[in-house]
């Protein structure tokens, strides 16, 4: 089973493919999506649904995780977030890739064992459980493979829940 | 000239085609997009994007305006409204059309002559404008529709300008 978990946002979009083979998890592809601000805005949501959707076509993954999103503080960066996770989104549904969303509590609870852990215990932990030499860069490509860690998860407790 | 005015949503995304001929404004296509809360987020948003690419290749405006939106308020809707927003940016992008992006303000100011205009008062100067035989329904095809209007206004004052 193959998750791709996505950290969207409009200057970084962090993407992460990761295999789950019986209980080992392997990292596949895994990165950002950069633009900058001097493009225009609908032109950094093309190249973000463009790379995506490229990304997916090639390593066909069974299921799309990201992060649910609330907005209590940050209201300013709510728009440009929400609109990178639309075009997100799109690029699922034109594929018609299964979408899971887990709150930042799911996340962290699934990937340190801990519903409050730091953004520092998040990567730490990302980086010993898809052995990686070092600590993914940037934060976004690390949040991003935490999501799929935790999409897979999500998974298999689904299909747990099904043979039951 | 053909503007393309579009009230964008999640549950009903208005769009207003308006075509200047000289000093006159005529009405062509207008509308809502619906979409129900049954329907997954990401199946909504592609059916937002796949009408308005649609109505874009059918219509070929020459330029698409959205509203610049703040969020002091209602956060909770800013993640929603934001994403409709971005597959309406994409869409624009992806059919190589230019974006204007107008405040609440402008249009009001273009459309009624007053800033601080009720949402009432603009839907009947709307209606008055386009010399529409009844106020456009939902308003969300009325406020596209003063979009548009205020669109075109933007594109020949930018026009006028060039000429000096």
């Amino acid at each position: 089973m193959l998750a791709l978990g996505i950290d969207p946002g409009t200057a970084i979009c962090g993407y992460g493919f990761v295999e789950t083979r019986g209980n080992r998890l392997i990292p596949h592809a895994y990165g950002s999506i950069f633009t900058t601000p001097e493009m225009r805005m609908e032109d950094r949501l093309m190249k973000i649904f463009d790379e995506l959707d490229g990304l997916i076509k090639e390593y066909h993954p069974d299921v799309m995780g990201v992060e649910k999103l609330f907005f209590n503080r940050n209201v300013t960066t709510a728009i440009p977030v929400g609109q990178a996770r639309g075009v997100v989104l799109l690029a699922a549904a034109k594929n018609g890739l299964r979408l899971v969303e887990r709150t930042p509590m799911q996340i962290k609870l699934d990937v340190t064992g801990y519903g409050k852990a730091t953004k520092q215990q998040v990567i730490y932990m990302v980086t010993k459980l898809l052995h990686l030499e070092k600590p993914p860069k940037p934060d976004d490509t690390a949040d991003a493979l935490a999501i799929a860690i935790c999409t897979t998860y999500c998974m298999h407790s689904i299909a747990w829940r099904n043979q039951l």
